[in-house]
């Protein structure tokens, strides 16, 4: 890209401060850091196509904000503690207005999460955007999809569903009727959701001393929650044990907006199976669960049980853990991710 | 992408392989790496997009040993020993034959260097690859653009220019007269030159502990090698020096190719100013450049002098290191790297 060098004086220098008298952010070959003693490195990548994972109009500020945020949030999931992100951006051209606003987001999320941008590279093309963040961990401590437990105690973070709301919304896809039962606190509510996801890094500080597994909501409650019970029964199958769960739909933690949704639509494809929320889903011992509901929310991080893993194979989803009665009853996929 | 699973376990999860026992690569949230005691991490980025950084109908090996090979040429030319690389592929379609040909190139190049790919994403979208490759160097002992000094020898590693006769023979630009000086081995040289590039690790590893300054040219000679004057001054001005350069044309480093090229065409623009080498560029002082030359010579890697540091701001292109007469007189421009 002909004007790289302004274009990364202006915009992408300023977020490479903070760094240690001994390391070395943007303007060299690469970037070179220290670990902390007796930590692990955790990498991270996620890449946002435009068109594909955000509409097209979407707000430059909400596109930077995003695509480093999905990839907190994954460093989240893992129980990491952020360390630095790198940022490949490929764009049509060098447009001022844009750029300006793609700054001030990645500068938003920079400071608030306190993450400085080390490197990475601007070429011309299609807009997409990739991100690597890193973050360590303490040595053997990473939080893993792996560890769920017959009778653990499955829970989600935050409430769900909205980011989908709020791409329907953005995608001007809602009926009027759906649209008026909902007022504009709502929608900016779930448009929030889907543009501005906080990672839960703080709350997977806390699970990670105390979860026996975890994963990021990116694609949906139950289709997340699949691959913890995939690498998890990965573990056991050598046993001849197997796992399932049960979700209680009435459990399901909602926003004011979600629940007029449901009211009105009778239907719960959204907190069940909408994606881009970035909340944590995860799974903890039962006799460590009232403990740590409160630490979560002593530090004021929400987190709900949704569920209970079974020894039964498949995912079957429940009005509530009283009931008798099957809603439905989902094998699970082949799904997985890289 | 909605088959990512198989393209994922059919293609690269045989990547994830040679990591310790409490390291992660594909198949969680994150890849988890642990860092060697005593060592900083290097972190390097670069995207290739289709068209842009590469002829479209480059074959799919091809690009993914590019897309890995630019990488690991950054982080020889800070001195890094190689550590671990992720790939973020985003791709018009799920296309097996191209698949098996990008996951061909990927797997030689891995193998080759050693390096695992510990995660990534996959995307739908315009064809963009994105590697993010990681390193490791002793504790303050990263190889940095800035450490030229006054007297400084500048020299290359192999040859160069070639990419560039390539590129040109590549995108079918030459006049038959050119294309008749050479004979189809010189046009192989060329076209493997710009399609395989062999990052000069082995190289970069001998000179982190010999050389003031180093670099690798994509950009060409010139442009690249005025990174390390830039670099380089920027820790000089305080005390109101500058530096500046002689570069020898009879001394650069030429291919057979190359030579019958420049005697046909009698113009030095390919290995002054063509990219695509990942050749290393670096000063050494000149007390150490027997001993260095030695080292390098046993150990199978060619450099050359092409030049020397002067306290004069400029570049300045001569015949030979006797010559009076100057060619041409660069300042120094404003380009820099993410």
């Amino acid at each position: 890209m002909p004007q790289e060098f302004t274009l990364i004086d202006q915009y992408f220098l300023p977020l490479s401060k903070g760094l240690l008298p001994n390391e070395l952010g943007i303007g060299d070959d690469g970037a070179v850091m220290t670990p902390p003693d007796n930590h692990q490195l955790v990498v991270v990548t996620d890449t946002l196509v435009a068109g594909v994972h955000f509409p097209l109009d979407t707000a430059p500020a909400d596109i930077a904000w995003k695509a480093v945020a999905v990839n907190l949030s994954d460093l989240a999931a893992m129980g990491a503690k952020p360390g630095f992100i790198s940022l490949a951006l490929t764009l049509p051209e060098n447009e001022q207005a844009w750029l300006n606003g793609f700054a001030k987001g990645l500068t938003d999320i920079c400071h608030h999460y306190q993450v400085p941008l080390i490197g990475g590279d601007t070429t011309k093309g299609p807009l997409t955007i990739t991100v690597t963040a890193h973050g360590w961990v303490e040595r053997g401590g990473a939080l893993y999809r792996s560890g769920a437990q017959v009778g653990d105690i499955i829970a989600v973070s935050g409430v769900i569903g909205d980011a989908g709301l709020g791409l329907k919304f953005a995608l001007n896809t809602l009926t009027k009727s759906q649209q008026a039962c909902l007022n504009s606190e709502d929608i900016q509510f779930c448009l929030d959701a889907l543009n501005r996801p906080n990672p839960q890094l703080g709350l997977g500080r806390l699970l990670q001393s105390h979860a026996t597994s975890a994963i990021d909501i990116s694609d949906g409650l139950l289709a997340d929650f699949t691959h913890i019970l995939e690498q998890s029964i990965k573990h056991l199958e050598r046993q001849g044990l197997t796992l399932g769960a049960e979700i209680y739909l009435e459990s399901l933690p909602l926003s004011p907006a979600m629940q007029k949704w449901i009211q009105h639509t009778n239907e719960w494809t959204l907190p069940l199976s909408a994606g881009d929320d970035y909340q944590l889903c995860f799974t903890v011992r039962p006799e460590h669960w009232i403990n740590l509901h409160k630490l979560a929310k002593a530090q004021g991080f929400k987190i709900t049980q949704v569920g209970r893993i079974t020894g039964q194979a498949g995912v079957v989803v429940k009005a509530n853990a009283d009931s008798e009665d099957v809603i439905t009853n989902l094998l699970t996929s082949g799904y997985q991710h890289f």
